[in-house]
This record gives structure tokens, sequence and C-alpha cells, in this order.
């Protein structure tokens, strides 16, 4: 199977060391492609940015389906961010799955604990991700959204984002009673396995979902199995007049 | 003040017809401005069209914050769609109150009645508003959620919008247990009188809220008082690069 | 249009600056008429309280629609408190909207931030409090429910209060995560500008909504859109014998 | 122990063998004297009434504390009807228990089963039950509140209520899916056992729980084992000027 | 009538003084006998030992029911554990009701305060607990789950025990604004009264409630009325091969 | 990796036909092991025989994490029942990934659809499930369950249960407002491929999930990412006497 991971921002930021770690998972047939947008933001942290990478998103997840350009047709695609970004627009508009960041962690996360805790990079995307564990009445089970206070461009400093993220999984876990971690970032790569060990470390054997590799998982599930989102739920969109912009 | 109506969709369907009735209850030197889109949807009917209007939304909602360009600037503005399209991405980014249709309408509901049922136009955006009320955290108040099976452009033909805004208002009350009716897309414009009276006729006495002018009066509250989205839940934009469309 | 402003309380404590503060965002044409109960209690703090104040309240909104008394016919009651003494009760008698201090403060808020705190005057009236947004199924949105210590009669240390209101303020939004403020009592007069500032100077760039403004502007509207609370939720009290006192 | 079973109403609908059926689960050494308000509704059917009950069931119950009126001391209060009208406000006053029916009925039924169908008299209360079950917080056991058209002083048409009963008990096991039934108003007595039998012989073996006999069955569990409401839940009223009618 | 206290561990932990403790509020009509499980755990703390216990607990239901046995017939059952271990399951088989610790204990919480902390022995006990609530629909009433770090064989030491369930119930009250206390396993006897006057002495006029007596006395009432669980939602075990140990 | 299919009954169901289908999604390297109980139920259809099926379910994971038996080592066990008989107990005391039938069909069935319907076999199971749902907190998604009248030993008659199924499913459908189905017994074997098609000829184009597939991928994915129950929501069984069954 052939399956789009399509990063939803123009800055260069995906590196092949970035793929292998994300689809280490899949099965050796399952073909893995990225592509990233041409108009949208540098990185998403908040509603503005989401609105601005929805387009393109829904786009290229038309194109996906189509197979008319030159990436060729795919099975599914992947929105490689935990702020699910045109995601439900997209998956009307086409009937191979769709998923962003945050519903395959989340689902893989509800059968590792009760209590969850997700941690995020910044302030600024709390509501937005409030707003998904809403959408998808999730309530219940998340006991606290906490951020780290670096910016997706700065994740980068792999110490530091580690070390953070430590530190705020201790607070979920003592503070909020949280049992599991879920890392609330994609751009949070190659972090899981230390983090999860210093937690240990501190005595808390924990689990630490990785949001980008659970949502590569479910996809390739997903293809594999025959399913998709109902029709029922996301229903194409209908015939009339659309703008779009022709640059 | 000066408010703008800015219909997210670029099909010519405001009159003035529906600027004396949507602005009726406005103060005298309330001054108001009617737009719509260059890009995007005809009329928005799911999330693929919420998706497609809310970037020119955000965009001239920053433009009405600055006031360069020729519709000069304003005070706060109304997004004249149930579906709120573009205005949590909005909100961020200026710091004049701006509100979708769906909120307003909501708000001055819950002081009419503890139950309430939405009727909108068609069974594609029952997801869409379904998610706004879990993000609103309302779901104990909205008892029901129906439609009536006609598209916003063809909600012109007065007389069936009102005869089937009576029959799904009977069934709201008779079967879901609703005491007050919200109407579900600010398309139904010039209706809310007909259908309250239809419905005080076939023995029921209640309350019908229309969105949009619930919106305008809302949004000239804010500005009146001062108030607008807390920058707390709706932080600025940061600073980052970001590709528009150019076209 | 004339509006009562029903302060449901024997204390003599409404002074002619309190109408200028609170009735400032009203229309020219608004008419506002001050009164107090004659047998009631002294001010509302707790359950107890609220019984005392409640039948003389409903009584007033009865004579407020007849007209029959000197104080003539109104459009429109706010009772002036934050626990709603009496308000179910006089929308059950009453064909004019009848507002108390906690909806339309919640209403307004809910368009200003996702989570919002509560702050009140003291612990014995949060059980009230707490069972109004129970029953109007805001839990959601409510992130706490805080008091500042000080009893109603002695809020006239206007510095004072402010400041613990800042405090408390500032508590709502680092340890509950709350984005703007409701202040929880309708004695909170001419501080609603000065915490905000206060948190403004503290870092917190967040909205504070005082009730008994927003309780004037959402009746004005409610008069002048010519909406009242549904008659299938608050049906007229059936015709039985019924004994009211006589003093 | 001594029990006041206070009837809060002004009318005269208290029979001994009311009592006698209402009391017959009490230990011997239990006695029960049965009260009346002299101003109130002769019957509570909404907020309304409710409000007009309340003060004088308050008044009551710190006699019943203090004995110092001619009924004597009691160990605790049964505030006879189903909308709790008071029973708040008195539980602040006094260090009596005091148990209105809708608590003590829903508490009981709790270890019955997981779904409850409350059936009413009138359409006319269903708010306050509502309003009653979202204080609660019980919405996740309640599946339906129905009602049987039935105002409180006809009651007596035994026949009727027990068909009518049996009818709303078969819609709310077969429509709403409830396990067991919870009568929702005190002035049903006497019935529960011919409702249950009439459910037996339709097909259904499931419970019917009456409210009164479980408030004072409940009542004397509190009194025995030295329970009553929590003071940090109900505060002592603060003192202050009150001014209670003299008649 | 005759109640089974039906201890569901292997451990000689019953004595005469628990015994007259926790019966002590049974009227003189009633007899209990107690018995403990020949399989199953020595105490139940975690899903596992819950597990563990439950067939027996099921079992010996059933023998109470029928009467067969030496310990003769029995009218209902109190499984003597927080953690309700074989419950649902006996319910489903017998017609006499079955309690086991944290139904009652909550039912009778429930009417003493609004909001209601649960203190257990250790950490591995909460996730059963949360189920419990969870699947009780209570979550609304519980603020907190608490433990005091102490496991059950070692609840002997009684001032450890008292002191430990002081300093929690204080952080429950100042922390995480509970009402009142529910003891959260059934091996906390004789401690209550102390635990209560230790509250007051801090400051705090609360209630704690014990659990085991409150199931006693919930199922006398239960026998006393005539009430059980109900048949609609708890159905008798369709007749099939099933495959009990034979030892 | 070796998988353990274990099924919770003693009755001899499980054929190759079965689990060519159940299995036909895993991974070539993925090998699956078959095995059912000495001593429970024949079928699980309520609590009572969940109780009997969970002890030999417990011992059999442990066994399979030890692998001391004939049956070798394992690197997960599916127990094989929508009602997850013994699943959290095992959970407790294995390091290894245990599922059973309900949390990998709910998790991937949130990824389909907003509104989902369970359909299962019988009204027994119903409250089982029901607990089920409300444990995971899950209660916003789920719109309804259904059963379609048909014991779990009589799900041969494969006709029979796929017409049932499609009629159920279009009552979700129509009635309940459900997006999607999921097969609530995971005895519905080779079923979902036709109810789904019979849903699409009927005209709802939607998506049905079956329970063991779901659950055996979802175990390979733990197993592939080395995910596994939280210990700090699981916790081990602590060491103390525990008796066991010896036949």
């Amino acid at each position: 199977m052939r399956l789009l991971n399509l990063v939803p921002v123009i800055s260069d930021v995906w590196t092949p060391e970035m793929g292998a770690y994300t689809f280490q998972y899949l099965r050796d047939t399952t073909e893995v492609v990225t592509l990233k947008l041409e108009h949208g933001p540098s990185s998403i942290e908040g509603e503005y940015d989401e609105m601005l990478a929805a387009p393109e998103v829904a786009f290229y997840c038309e194109e996906a389906e189509r197979g008319t350009w030159a990436a060729g047709k795919f099975d599914g695609v992947f929105v490689n961010c935990f702020g699910d970004p045109g995601v439900r627009a997209a998956r009307e508009a086409v009937r191979i799955p769709v998923f962003g960041g945050f519903e395959p962690a989340m689902h893989m996360a509800l059968g590792v604990a009760d209590n969850l805790s997700i941690i995020s990079v910044l302030k600024n995307v709390l509501p937005l991700i409030h707003g998904s564990i809403s959408k998808a009445g999730l309530g219940k089970r998340v006991v606290s959204l906490r951020e780290i206070g670096v910016p997706v461009l700065d994740l980068i400093d792999h110490q530091l984002v580690v070390q953070k993220l430590i530190e705020q999984s201790v607070q979920a876990i003592t503070v909020d009673n949280a049992h599991a971690i879920v890392l609330g970032c994609t751009g949070f790569v190659n972090v899981r396995e230390e983090v999860q060990a210093g937690l240990l470390e501190a005595g808390y054997d924990t689990v630490v979902i990785e949001a980008a590799q659970a949502a590569m998982v479910m996809l390739e599930n997903f293809v594999t199995m025959g399913y998709m989102q109902s029709r029922l739920n996301y229903m194409p969109p209908r015939q009339k007049d659309r703008n779009w912009w022709t640059s």
C-alpha cells in the first residue's frame, strides 16, 4: 500500500531520520511518501495556523485519492500534526482514510491506561487541543493538558525537549494523577523511548505514546482492513461553485 | 460604532431587505457594512466548505481591525454563518470582538429555556454543528439537532422554509422535549416571527431564536461594553513565515 | 422601555453612583427604576437568604407586569443578585423577561473564553452558585469557583475588594487555568475595570465580566427583540388556593 | 426518636390512612408528627409553588430543632414533597437532618437499577425535577422524566392514578429503557404495590420506589446513625437583619 | 430477618468486636451471620483480587437464597468489601438484595453533601474504585479519590489509620473542596467517630461515612420494604453448561 | 510474534474457518494459538458468566507470559469476548498486552465516525456493555446499544444473524442517528462484510466494525511498537495468600 505522510507546513523540517523513526513499525510492503505544503504556516501553533494549513491539506488529500499528480495515487493520508488541520474537511472530500495526529494517538492511548495526560509544545496550542478533546468526547479520560514552553521550530534541541517532557510527565503523574503520557505534537520525534526510560528511572513505570508512529500504524490498519471514515458522518461536499486561490 | 457583517461565501446572496431585517435591533449610531468573500464556497454546508471559507474570513478580520482597506476600520465582526468558519482563527489574530452565528444565538437561547433544539438546513451540516456544541460544552442544553432538508441556496422559497421549520419544531417539542428553537443557519432570514406564530397556533407557546440578529446585538453589546475575546484563550499568532495565496 | 432593577434585600445599599455605573451601557430610551424588598434578608449569602428573598421577588415581578402599583408597569425585571433568588418562580408567573445576575453574566462570558472562573464573596454562597452551574449545565466551562472572604455588606471597602479579586483572579488563571473571570456577586460594583487593569499589569491580558451590567444589557436586548422565557419551560402557575402573608 | 412529617402545603390533604401507609416501615420507637403550612400553596406543581412553600418550611424546621413550640422537639424533618421546597435553606439553618422527597427516593433507587425513570404528576413540575436531577449530578442514571397528566389535588382517584402510572411505566421501560420506576410525587400514596404488580402482569419484573416511605426510612437511618448534612456544605446562615412576615 | 455478612476473603480477619461495631444500628429482630470464603484472596486490593473473590461470592449468595447449607436461608447479603466483588454477578443469580460496600455508602453520602471524597487504603485499589464511580455515574459528586498508603492487612494499627485518615481528609477538604468523607474500605472499622472528631478539632465540622454500617442498614431497609435489584437490569443467568471448580 | 487467542468459554465453538477470518489481517510473521477454558461458562451473556470466566482468563494470561505450559510463551493475549472478562485482572498480573473485544473495537470505531451504535446478542448482556462504556468514559460517542435477540450459541444461523444485524443497524442509523456500527459480540464472525453491503444496498454508506479482527490487529500493533498497559494504572498484585481452586 502507499501512504502519504503530509507535513502540513511550508518549512523544510522533515528529514530521512525522522522518516526512519516514524515509519519503523510499518509492514515492508507499505510505501510512504512525504510531502509538505506550498501555502500555509511554517509550523502549527494555534487556530490561526490550523486555518491556514487546512485548504491545501484538503486539496492534497483529493490529489492523493485521484492520483493524477506526480506523487501518484495513495491509499491513505496522514496529516502529520497533532492539531488535525483540515482533517475533517478532507474526510468529507475523499473515500480513503485520513488521519491527523490527535485521534490515532488518543485511540491507542485509551488501550494503555484510564487517565491520560497530553503534553504539547506551547500554551498557544492548548485551546486547540482542548477543543479536539471536547469534540472527541474524551474529556473523561484526559486528566491534564500540559506544555513544555518550546516552540515547534525549536524542537531540534533534543536534550532540552527530553528533559522538559520528563519534567512535565512527572507533574502529570504526581499532580494530575495521569497513568500514561501522550506526546501532543508530532514534532516530538525520537524522544518517547528516552522519556519513558527517564520516567522509569524516576520510579514511574508508565507508557509514553508517540503520535506520528501511532497514526501511521493506525492508518495502515485501516487500509489493510478496508476501513475508512463513515460517509454518514463525513458526507461528500455538495456540487456548487467554490473559488480556490489560483497561485 | 462600525460593525462588519461578513458573509463568508462567494455568492451574491445578501440583499438590502436581509440587512433591514437582520440589523433592525441595533442602535441608531451603529453602522453596518456587509462584505462577502472572493475565495471560498458559494454556501457553507459542511466541514469542507468551512475550511475553504476560513482563511479569507481571518484575513478580512485582520483588515477590519487595521482599517487600511477601502471599507475602513471596524469595531467588531460578525461572520454571518452558523458554522463559525474561521472565527477562532480570527479571534487569535485581532483585538476586536469576532462572532460567528452559533455562539451568540446559543448564548441568548440559554436565557430563554432549559431544553433547546437547533434546526438547520441539511444533514451534511449536522456533524459540524454537533462539533460546535461539543466544543462549547453545551450538550446538556441541546436536546436535539434537526434539519429541514433544504440546501442553503434554496432557502429563498420562503413558504417552504417556514412550513418545514414549523414541522421540525413541532417534532423537537413533542418528541425531543425541546422548550425553545434555535434557527441553525443564518440563511433563515425573516422567518422567526412566522415560525413562532405557527407554533403558537399549533398550541406551543414557545420562542424561536434567529441567529444573525442575535449575533449583531451581542456584537454591539460587546463593543459598547468594551469586551472582546480573552487573550489568554486566543493568543496572538506567533511571528513566523506563512505563505498566503497571492491571487 | 422601562426596566425594573429589583435589589432583593431589605437593606438600603443601592446608591445613585451604583446606578450610574450599572446602567451606563443602556440606550437613552431605557428608563430604569430601582426597588428593594420589604421582607427578606439584608444580603444574600446562601440558600437560606435566597429562600427568604424569593417570595417578594416573585410578587414584585407580578406587580411589574401588571403595573397597578405606584412604580408603574415594566417591560422586564433584573433581580439584582448573582444567586438568582426567585427568578425561576417569577418566570412562571409573568410574560415579561426576568433575569437574575448569574445567567446573563455567564452567557456573555461564554462568548469571551473557553475556561471561566467565577469569583464570589464568601464560602457560604459557593454551594448555591455550584447548584446554579449544575442546573445550567455549564460545568464544562467553569474551571473554578472562588471567593474573596468578604461578606456582602463589607464590599464598600473598595480597595480591599479590588486587591482580593486580583489575587483570586491570578490564582484562577495560574492554578485553575481560567481564561476569563466572572464577578460572582452583583455587589462587585465599579471594580471590573480596576481588576482587569491589575491583571494586565501582572501580565494577564484577560477579561473580567461584571454581572449586573451584563444582566441589564441582556435584559434590554430581550425586550428590544421581543424575547422572553419560553412558556413551555416556565408554565403559568395553575389556579388554586395560595396563602400569602398579609403583613 | 421523633420525626416531623411536614406537608408543605396549606390544604388539608393528609389522612391517618396515608400515615399508616407511609410510616409502616419505621421502628416501633419512632414517633411521627404530621404538620402542614399556614402560608404557602395548596399543592406544589412548579417553581412558583416551591418558592411560596419554602419560607415556612425553613421556619418549621428551625422550630422543630428548637422545640419551643407546641409540637415539641424533633430529631429530623421530612419535607413531604418531591420538589424539595426549602430543603437546602432549612439544612443551612438546623443541625438535625432534613430531607425532601427527591433525594431519598433517588438514593434508594440507585441501589435498585442502573437506568431509572421518574414519573410525576404534570408537565408543570418537570423542569423543577429536571433541575433537581442536574443539581444532584444524577443525569447519567435517569433515562426519562414522565408525567401522568393528573394534578396533585386530583390524585384521590386511585384507579386512574394506578392505571396511568402503569401506562407511563411501560413506556419508560420499553421506549426509554428504564429498569426501575421512581414515583415522582409524594402524593402517589398507596399505589406502588399495585403499579409493580400491574407491571409484573404485563411481563416486566421491575421495582417501583415510593418517595415518602423511602424518605422516612432514610431519615430514621440518619438519626439512628448520627448522620446529618455536612456543615461544610450547608453553612449556618450568618447573623444579620432579616425581615420575616409577621402575620 | 436474617442477613449474611459475607467477608469475601480467605483470611480470618473478622472479630466479634467488628460485628458489634458494624451491626449496632440494626433492629433487634435482625440476625446477622458472618462467613468468609474458602477460595479467594486474603484481602482485596485491586482487580486481580476482585476477580479471585467473585465466583465464591456469587455462589454463597445463591446458597444464601436457597438455604440448603448449614448456615440456613438469608433475606439479604452484604458482600463486605468496598470493591463490590461479584456483586453484579450475584444480583443476576438471586432474588434477594445483594449489596457490596461501595453503593450503600455512596447513596447515604449523597444525602450528606454535594462534594464527596473517598479515602481508601492503597494506590492499587484506586482504579477499581474509579471504575465503580464511573459505572455508577457518580463522577459529578466525587471530587477526589485518596488513599492512606496502608495495606488492608495492616489496618489493625488503629492509631496510624485514624491519623492518616484525618490527614487525607483535611487534604480532601482544603485542596479538593470536599464537604464530606466516605471511608473507601470496609476494613476501616471503628474509626469514623475518631476521624470525625479529629476533623472537628481541626476546624472542619463535617461528616464521615463508614461503609459497612451503611451497607447493613441499607440492606435491612431493602428487606424491610420488600425492595431488591430490578430483574430488568439484573436478568437471571440463562440455563446452559457452566463448569465450576470442584475442589 | 506469538499471540494467544483465548476463547473464554468451555464450549467447543472455535473453528479453523473462524481463525482464517479473524486473523486474516495479521502479518505473516505473527503466529496465533487459540485456547479455550476448562472452567467457566459455555458462553458469556451477562455479569454472572463474566465472573465465572474471569479467574481462568487471568490464570491463562499468567501462563501465557511465563510460557512454562505446553502452549509456550506469548507476546500478547486477546480475550475473545466483547464482555472483557478478566481483562483488567489479567493486566495487573502480566507485563504483556491483554485486550478483550470491547476496547480495540471501540478505539478503532472512534476513528470512523462521531456517533456509534453497538449491536449485541441479547438484552441480558446490555447492562454489562453499558458498564464498559461508562467505565471507558465513551458515553458521548455511543448513541445506542441494541441487540438482535439471538443467544450466543445460536449465532451459527448465519442468514438470520446477518438479517437481524441489518435490521438493527438501520434502526440505529435512522432512529438513534448512528454513523457507524460496532458488532458487540465476538461471536459475530464473518458477517461484517454482508451487513455493510446490506446497509449500502438500503442506502446507508456506512462502516461496520468487527471486534475480534480489530482486537487482533490492535494487539499486534501493541506488541510491534512495544506498548502495553501502564503499570501506574494496572499495578502488580501484591504478594499475599490467595487460595485458588485445585481441580
